[in-house]
């Protein structure tokens, strides 16, 4: 068996055998095979796919590259949630302690913005003193002793991924969804839960831009974390708009204290509550998703979500003051006015420009060593289907950097497309994918 | 620009500009582009295809790596050929030395043995003394002197294409018709030829086993040549059964010496006539290949062809008294005999395999850096329709490795297909591709 022939083998269409698999992917992560080999296995696996039991094979050697996270010892049976990215999709930060309030310990490790989309770490850094870098051993004792922790990848976790995933985003190999689902899998299955919620983005904001491809990798991603045992749903959401309001860092998590505080964001607070009923029921705090999402909501009411959060934002590190007092978060230097250059109705907002709107402010990375800036963004003030007069308000922008404000401010004005008569925004939950299949979902 | 977006464009199926193709090939030459991103860039190409304005520009980019030699010197239109490689393919060896007799130059590059086929240079060093490694000078020098010369690749010649093909080779991106005919047109460019003939082979002997690959190949050869202004006619060749009765590096040289002495091997001279005559109308020696075949037949029967090798011999420091004296040379430690199983007609005979086994035998190489024994092979006493009786010798094999024996002894006797009926072996020439398009040949 070499390296060589094993290319070959994936390059003619043909499936490999799981000593195939761990011949180039041991090799892989023990220095014997060079990146070139695997570069070109990479992109024969883009265009010739991989089958089921080849998915779950490098998934199941990425996950055991690396430590295997055991909560054993925590009582409940442990939900994480995962999502494939979205400009201002900050549901992680409202949800993880919702559900945590609900008595499901959601022990959560999450990734850094990447391209047009944040990333949760860098929103919970945007609290000062929010450490993120903890080790196993400290991820351990903050779960148990408040019900959640969240923290990033640490290097002890799926190490063959991080470096498959480092060569894969310099050989275009990142968009064929094996290679995602593996990825997504073996770190979600280090993590030591016992069931899963998936958000699987769809639309212009989304990595997965087709219903098609979302539904690929929701049904590959799901079939892989029940193949490993643990119960995992996927939701289909929409990425057609922005999340809430609020792009970037500190906004965002602002955004998410507000809601915690029960101010209600529609869209931000239908996919909290929908995703917070899948992992309460999957945590066997509820019978069924619609009874999950009447825990959720009570929890908030009672403001045991956002104490569980305040909670949180202490265990690691960080100052809860600006939790209860968000106003006296020093502002950003720079901010301006969009204003609407038309009557009428929103009729559309490119989320993909405003993720990058939201990079050029200073909000994001354009390289892995980028400083970010947690207090640039934007803030929207009206979304799709919202009546708009010439001249009124429609986004704000912040930014330290001053040179980038005419540019930031053409493109923002130029995301929004106006018509005369009123349109909606697409349905946000397009589908639910499980075990039993797809549906189409509806809260009864 | 980034080798990332160009990798991604390929991957995408879409056709590259002339800046991207230089800008990845001259980046990998010169060492900024990484291994890991040129094979998977190699590997969308196997996928996507290269466009012919692609093809003529990769080929551009890896003969203008090197030196491009200047023959504008010597007198006359200078003419090569090339084989894409088979069994018993001798071919060069009576051919150069024909065509340099009837009055056209030939300068002549070739490669070593390559998987199951040989090589030109390890036929022409199983010449004691005879020096392939010449340095462009010497190479100018020798066809100056005798109007033909044979050498090995040096390093001046097409470097990139050189650094392309050892990443190539262990990354399972051989088999590709843009890449084959960029590496095979950037050497033979850089030669300094006016014109040139291809033998394109096909069938189980060849690297491309169906008519429909190999044509498609002889037609990218064909649009490269002539693109670069070199008038180019290629071949498609049978390669279903071994050319001639020799398989093995001296095996090949003596049966190239005794053809050049006027004994007729069927297949190897109509073969060397063909591809000479095609060599001669291009040098302007013959109005038309019909013309050109019977100039090439009197050379050899006046023993001018025979000479013309003995001077290129002698001239590249070969000891000529075995070109006179071929049974004075060294015989292999072993031979044995190999009979035939049954009475009948000889109905096929695998060329692949008995390739395989002439490297068995010591014939060919594993690793780049085996040595090769030249007394080793496979003489074959009976080709396809030959009739035979049960016990009657139908091959000999040659060897200093007595533990090979008994293993090839089986292998070669299981290349043989006998039938009741006679059957006849395929068409030698199968077509002709010129400017003017694909046509079948045959002489009138």
């Amino acid at each position: 068996m070499t390296a060589n022939e094993i290319i070959r083998k994936k390059r003619e269409g043909n499936s490999l055998t799981s000593e195939e698999m761990q011949f180039l992917l041991l090799g892989y992560v023990n220095g014997e095979i060079p990146d070139y080999q695997i570069s070109a296995f990479l992109m024969a696996v883009f265009f010739r796919g991989m089958n089921t039991e080849e998915t779950v094979e490098f998934t199941r050697l990425m996950l055991h590259s690396g430590v295997v996270v055991d909560l054993s010892a925590i009582s409940g049976k442990k939900v994480d949630k995962h999502s494939t990215g979205g400009v201002g999709d900050k549901i992680s930060l409202p949800l993880a302690p919702i559900v945590a309030a609900c008595g499901v310990p959601v022990p959560m490790i999450s990734g850094r913005g990447l391209g047009h989309t944040g990333g949760t770490l860098d929103k919970l850094e945007a609290i000062p003193g929010f450490d993120v870098n903890l080790t196993i051993d400290e991820y351990k004792k903050v779960i148990a002793e408040t019900g959640l922790v969240m923290i990033g990848q640490t290097k002890e976790i799926a190490p063959a991924d991080k470096k498959m995933y480092a060569l894969r985003d310099v050989t275009s190999t990142v968009e064929c969804i094996p290679l995602i689902a593996g990825s997504i899998m073996s770190k979600k299955l280090a993590e030591g839960i016992d069931a899963l919620v998936l958000d699987i983005k769809t639309g212009r904001g989304a990595f997965m831009q087709s219903y098609e491809r979302s539904l690929e990798l929701a049904q590959t991603l799901v079939s892989i974390g029940n193949k490993f045992g643990k119960e995992t749903v996927g939701f289909i959401t929409d990425m057609n708009q922005p999340l809430g309001y609020a792009i970037g860092n500190w906004l965002e998590t602002k955004e998410s204290i507000d809601c915690l505080r029960g101010e209600h964001i529609p869209d931000v607070m239908e996919l909290t509550y929908v995703l917070g009923g899948a992992m309460v029921m999957l945590g066997g705090k509820a019978d069924s998703i619609e009874e999950g999402i009447d825990r959720c909501k009570e929890v908030v009411e009672t403001g045991r979500a956002f104490n569980k959060f305040v909670e949180l934002v202490k265990a690691q590190g960080g100052d809860s003051k600006f939790l209860l007092h968000p106003e006296k978060y020093p502002p950003a230097k720079y901010s301006e006015i969009i204003s609407s250059r038309e009557d009428g109705f929103i009729s559309e907002i490119d989320s993909l420009e405003l993720g990058l709107s939201g990079i050029t402010l200073g909000a994001g990375r354009t390289k892995v060593d980028d400083v970010i800036d947690p207090k640039a963004g934007i803030l929207l003030k009206k979304k799709i289907g919202d009546k708009v007069k010439k001249g009124e308000q429609i986004a704000e922008i912040f930014t330290d950097k001053e040179s980038v404000i005419p540019e930031v401010k053409k493109r923002v004005e130029s995301a929004y497309t106006f018509s005369s008569a009123q349109t909606f925004p697409a349905k946000l939950i397009h589908a639910v994918v499980d075990k039993n299949g797809v549906r189409e979902f509806s809260i009864h």
